[in-house]
């Protein structure tokens, strides 16, 4: 568990002796241990699954029974969730909590998280706690060459979403049909189910929203579609977009436009490099489709790992510094009544020097 | 907002002035606004989105403006979550939750729930926070008309995807293929993306594990199949069990153990009625299983609701009574080496006199 070790210096370096996790992104990154998310919390859940890491090196983990020992080099402290039985799920969380608490010596300074800790287990940390939310997402923000290879394989699974994407989106079909072949394309890669972020959309008005999710309507031939797929995959996530026009025949504007896209996105690839500030990126891209004739409402592209959006984000008030080994999406579009929604997104790898394209999928309309 | 009144009604007859929900199930079943939950906690969430129930009407609901204003006659205070700049979500949440108690008068009682609740908000709860979990999900288990409505379309979208699970495992198809199509028959029905719960297993040693998911493996004529769908749609769930032979020849040994499972679900139906409790119930259930030489581990069936699993659940300790209006999963089973897995579920809603079945499909091996 490299990264309980990366978590054990900054734990040195902010003065704490435990961290108590309770996302289920930082649960990940920090153990393995992956909280299943499909279906929202449990309902044989009593609460976030915990992972308690010491400056020790100790590592626990409390999770209901549903989820399992999944890291055998950690201690875990199961508690029932799913019986055949009356079970008081609340109960038994707290109790295991406190149990683990009590086994691996857990006292003095508790980092914690502040947006996922349940007020059910204040009273089980007498100790100070001191929130870290701020100081775990820098740590994250650089990769491992073990999350790096988890990563690759995401950025693969999404690109194969990509390119099911264009095999399958033809006239007449529904958006919601076209998606599942998409799902399953990722699936299949995956060799099991995964939670899928993003958009689906096709149409000039539908591309033009945000948040949209696909359904019944039926594409037709000239219609834009808008690709947005973010699918985790054993607890880390890939994502990326790319638009196109349902037969390939693009009218002048929607070419011109999409030219200015993908054109931001591979000057992006040509000039990030570590030592770039991300609102200095930013501000590069936002110039350079500006100079096109277009601009975008949204970040330039923001961080990945075991949250599909983290640290850093490439906004115009962010300072922090770029760093070798961060993963950053890189998502320049434009959206314009008449014309239809465009986004040209990849997944980059910072090198030493500039950046890598994690895995390239067809970028064209 | 029906529930709304049931709520005042529960906080008249215990003493509270003001309920604070933090679950996403209880959120939407007080005021129908629908968190989204098939990736997780948002990463621009600051924390689970809150619904504030008053004593005197009041509704108010403080979410991130990723999730935006559904409700037209809640008092919303959103708050920035996704935004073009860097943003302390966390701080936002809590904001926004501080603005809405002032806005809204909270004070006295006021009811919280155990499972959900966020450390972050402790504070701004000055008053005696009492936990209502048990009373809420007492109150919950009796649907009204209107949720009677939901539901049973939630239970026509499961039964679609039954038929379809039918209609389309064959020789040679990947698990996930097939689960694909499933879950777009299911989808297109519901006219948008929907979290499904339960498992969708072939071969006999698969059929036999419980929690395992889809995988890449291929079926093969006379492979058992144990298909079981939960999808939720607009905020409520469905749940259904399926199970039969691919080819649709099974041997005497699984014939036998289906006839019982199916027999059992029968038997459920026609006895079932307001007034039994749910461990005598249950108890019928397993002797009546176990006089045809069979028997299962788990429940012999849950509510559900705007949780795919709630109260009541029949198991052999829970006493709590029947009554018309309950929707409950009844699902006896049984799993043998050699065999596989057998589960036969169906959604019935209680009557004055018995039950119906709120949504049949092809329940035959």
């Amino acid at each position: 568990m490299e990264n309980v070790e990366r978590l054990r210096g900054l734990m040195s370096d902010i003065g704490l002796d435990w961290i108590a996790l309770s996302g289920a992104d930082s649960v990940c990154f920090a153990t393995g241990h992956e909280v299943p998310i499909e279906t929202g919390q449990s309902p044989f859940a009593g609460g976030p699954t915990i992972a308690l890491i010491g400056r020790d090196a100790s590592v626990g983990i409390a999770c209901s029974n549903v989820e399992g020992v999944q890291v055998p080099a950690a201690q875990y402290e199961p508690y029932l969730g799913f019986d055949c039985a009356v079970t008081d799920y609340g109960a038994n969380y707290y109790s295991a909590v406190q149990k683990l608490i009590k086994k691996l010596g857990v006292s003095g300074v508790i980092g914690f998280e502040r947006v996922t800790f349940p007020a059910m287990l204040s009273d089980l940390f007498v100790h100070g706690l001191r929130p870290v939310d701020g100081e775990l997402a820098r740590l994250r923000a650089v990769k491992t060459a073990a999350e790096l290879e988890k990563l690759r394989h995401c950025a693969r699974v999404a690109a194969i979403g990509q390119e099911a994407a264009r095999a399958h989106s033809a006239p007449g079909r529904a958006e919601l049909e076209v998606f599942g072949k998409i799902r399953y394309a990722m699936e299949k890669e995956a060799d099991t189910r995964c939670p899928v972020a993003g958009e689906y959309l096709t149409g000039i008005e539908r591309t033009l929203v945000f948040g949209l999710q696909p359904s019944r309507r039926l594409m037709g031939a000239g219609d834009p579609v808008l690709c947005d797929l973010a699918p985790r995959v054993a607890g880390y996530w890939g994502d990326s977009c790319g638009s196109f026009v349902i037969g390939g025949q693009p009218d002048k504007s929607y070419a011109a436009m999409f030219r200015a896209a993908k054109d931001t996105l591979e000057f992006a690839i040509s000039e990030i490099r570590p030592g770039l500030r991300a609102n200095e990126f930013d501000a590069m891209l936002r110039q350079h489709m500006k100079s096109q004739g277009y601009s975008y409402p949204h970040h330039s592209g923001h961080g990945i790992g075991t949250s599909v959006h983290e640290f850093p984000r490439l906004v115009p008030d962010e300072d922090a510094t770029l760093e070798e080994n961060m993963v950053l999406m890189i998502e320049p579009g434009s959206y314009l009544a008449g014309i239809g929604g465009i986004r040209c997104e990849f997944m980059l790898r910072l090198s030493a020097t500039g950046s890598e394209i994690m895995a390239p999928f067809t970028m064209s309309h």
